[in-house]
């Protein structure tokens, strides 16, 4: 068994350049590789203020659960509202971006292992 | 894309019968293979009262993240007071179980998926 708790974790600043004025946005490794997991890896994001995840897709599934917060994904499917207790499933190769939609945004996406610096 | 809220998932009772009588163990399922999720499933798991999930171990791992309430998590490593922010993995073949530590315990558990009927 391994624990972690949120706040130790490395929080790892990836703001779009574009938004750098208008908020931050972070993510946070929570279980994966390093810990020992086989298939898939677990991390922690946070968007505060006016910004965005870029838009962009890649070869790989996102599973997300909103922990905290109000925003939208927007995908090539159109756009939902988020709320705490909402989960979303973005297909591999699917556009889409998570958007903050006040104070912040948080949530826990779900990716297969071997994707983490690609 | 996939969206669904929380509480409009169906609640499945798993409380342990010797448990009955002193609380609540339910799981959602909020993303999986019905969903068109390839490789991994999402279950939110709600724990009220004096209870706990079954000593038990299977051949596949758990990323489990702490959403509300606090608890334990036991194994044969031990065991580690939980709250709001911690994320735990259990490794595959690894006993364990939850336990709910006053009122109420929340957590997102992940698995591989094709492990839901076994």
């Amino acid at each position: 068994m391994y624990t972690t708790d949120l706040k130790k974790t490395e929080e790892i600043d990836i703001t779009p350049d574009k938004m750098k004025e208008k908020g931050r946005v972070t993510v946070r490794w929570l279980l994966g590789e390093p810990e020992g997991a086989p298939n898939f890896e677990m991390r922690y994001f946070s968007l505060t203020g006016d910004v965005a995840t870029d838009w962009h897709s890649h070869d790989w599934e996102h599973e997300v659960f909103i922990v905290a917060g109000k925003g939208k994904c927007r995908s090539e499917d159109g756009e939902r509202d988020l709320k705490p207790g909402d989960a979303v499933f973005v297909a591999s190769g699917e556009q889409h971006h998570f958007i903050c939609g006040g104070e912040k945004l948080d949530f826990i996406c779900v990716v297969p292992r071997g994707t983490r610096n690609i």
